[in-house]
């Protein structure tokens, strides 16, 4: 394995082992039956398929900030730790996207769609869309215990503090517990403070824990770091990981989809309540209720491109865009000046604040 | 902890662990927000609402088969790794009623109909049935996230050979496995000898495999069993594991509903293919293509007890019934041959038959 010194390095790494563990997964279920290529296949393309491998990169500069070494038979199991948390995330997408219905997912069809389409071509018994509907189910119920065993592997193979065990434990949790309260809060009818902090709350735990403090916590006590870098770690990744989650918001609507991948507005048709939505929200309601009508009825009802475009365009007549941008700003701030503090080596430190900015200010 | 010497005792061991690891596990929920509450309760209610703790019974006796501890520190452990398997059951069932579209489970509502009523009754925004649905698709994966997790503890513990966590990793993909090969052959329209092939398949690897033989391998590698007891083991479960599934399709036909706490005729409703199905088919295409053509009219769409009473008659009109309880008992005799031969202490082995019976002549 090539060393994993520099984070630009670690999503090859991650893909690599990725692509060799999935293929003894893949021969395993095979053996079971061959009539599993179609679904165990679906499932590796959409692994393989992972677009930034932000958490992977979390981890792995977790692990060199604890004293983690980047090379060696320790560092290919900090690549094996982090590539665990890919598979966490092709469960948690492949679940979502049942959830919200997704067609697409990164520009190809979802997972459910696909094996709908397998259903509808193979001639099957049944309703095409419930057969890819429970195919992707279980397939990501796959994709999550093979996370749990990629992270047991490596976790043992560094005879792992129990702090690690704990963090993985936590973060699992937590990203459940976010996903539970996304759909309790999606539900909840409520005025725009309280659905600004219910988006606050649900972007922290489904997102901003798991996708940078989490990683960085796990990474880093898989290298038996102390407590306090590992608390100094911690509060720079919640800082970030919001920071993340605020830019994701802003994509969801404003996003170009030839970069994102994603349909234009994708937020909008999905009547995903983000802090974004509570802010502009919070604004019409003083300034002009017309308006926040308007907004209301269209949110999760849109369906052509015109819709959305208008929804868009009464959003960025309010100043929640700018609220937005300048909270994205204020929170990487803090949470630069946590990781200065923390006494973390210089060369991680350089590579955490890149990785800082390429989750805050990206386009996809 | 009680001594967990007697497999009787093994259910309410494991009863008492799960309830003080989930009263844990929801107060970490709740800390993240206190309106999961319901969800968190229903996956609690589901998981201790556990039937017959059939898997954790052979985990334990595995553990003593290979010469673990019945009591202190180490059974303790014991009796947590076999807790685990209920939270894999209750991700299996949530899910599958999800897949099955059930509306009960165990004599009660099943878990995605009571949370959307939590949803119709809280007089909440959106599709009350989707919320339901897409609410206990997350609480299966909590339960599988927390099986891992229990399980993790319990080999840490108990310092547990590379086999014991091997065994755990296979018994998952397995299971996983099976599920979509269950779909994937309910999907498929074939004649009723590769319909018996199919459903042989998938008893072994969704049901028999991750009901006896598995657990009992994980109880007894945990032990440090050496490679023969461990073989022997295997091949009585993998027996009796395919004798129970066989018991349970009879029961899914012919099942008292006060008894099973399922709807009457449930196989035929949902148009499960199972061996006893495949078996009367063969039957009737030899002898009664009139018979044939009504029962697979019927398998899958009949909805009144009627309709659900004649197709079962049909199907006890065949010799299919005997020749599935010629194959039980044949199984339930070489499974106990192996167990003979396998020198396993007479204790243990005492027990382990009288599960076997257990397992395979409930009506239940």
């Amino acid at each position: 394995m090539q060393a994993i010194a520099n984070h630009h390095d670690i999503p090859a790494a991650v893909g690599h082992l990725l692509q060799t563990e999935l293929a003894v997964r893949r021969a395993e279920v095979l053996a079971i039956d061959p009539r599993l290529d179609t679904g165990v296949d679906e499932l590796i393309r959409f692994t393989m398929n992972g677009g930034k491998r932000l958490r992977p990169q979390f981890l792995v500069c977790g692990w060199l900030a604890g004293g983690g070494s980047a090379d060696g038979a320790a560092g290919e199991q900090a690549v094996r730790a982090a590539a665990s948390l890919e598979l966490i995330q092709a469960c948690a997408l492949l679940h979502d996207d049942i959830i919200d219905r997704s067609e697409t997912r990164r520009g190809a069809p979802s997972a459910h769609r696909t094996m709908a389409k397998s259903h509808a071509d193979g001639g099957f018994e049944g309703e095409a869309e419930h057969y890819g509907i429970s195919s992707a189910l279980i397939l990501g119920d796959l994709a999550l215990a093979w996370a749990d065993d990629l992270f047991a592997e490596a976790a043992l193979a560094l005879d792992a503090p129990a702090a690690a065990w704990s963090a993985w434990r936590e973060m699992r949790t937590e990203v459940l517990s976010g996903q539970l309260l996304d759909l309790r809060t999606a539900a909840a009818n409520v005025g725009p403070a309280e659905q600004a902090r219910d988006a606050m709350r649900v972007n922290r735990y489904k997102t901003a824990a798991y996708t940078v403090e989490r990683p960085l916590q796990i990474g880093a006590s898989l290298a038996g770091a102390g407590r306090e870098v590992v608390a100094e770690l911690r509060r720079f990744g919640v800082d970030i990981g919001i920071a993340f989650q605020l830019r994701d918001d802003l994509l969801g609507v404003f996003g170009d989809p030839s970069v994102t991948g994603k349909p234009a507005g994708d937020d909008l048709v999905e009547g995903k309540k983000t802090l974004l939505l509570a802010t502009a929200r919070s604004e019409l309601a003083e300034t002009s209720p017309a308006l926040l009508a308007e907004l209301d009825a269209g949110v999760g009802t849109a369906a052509t491109p015109r819709q959305v475009d208008r929804l868009a365009g009464i959003i960025a007549g309010t100043d929640a865009v700018t609220a937005m941008e300048d909270r994205i700003s204020e929170l990487v701030t803090s949470g630069l000046a946590a990781l200065d503090r923390s006494g973390i080596d210089d060369t991680v430190r350089r590579q955490l604040r890149d990785l800082a900015v390429a989750a805050t200010q990206r386009r996809r």
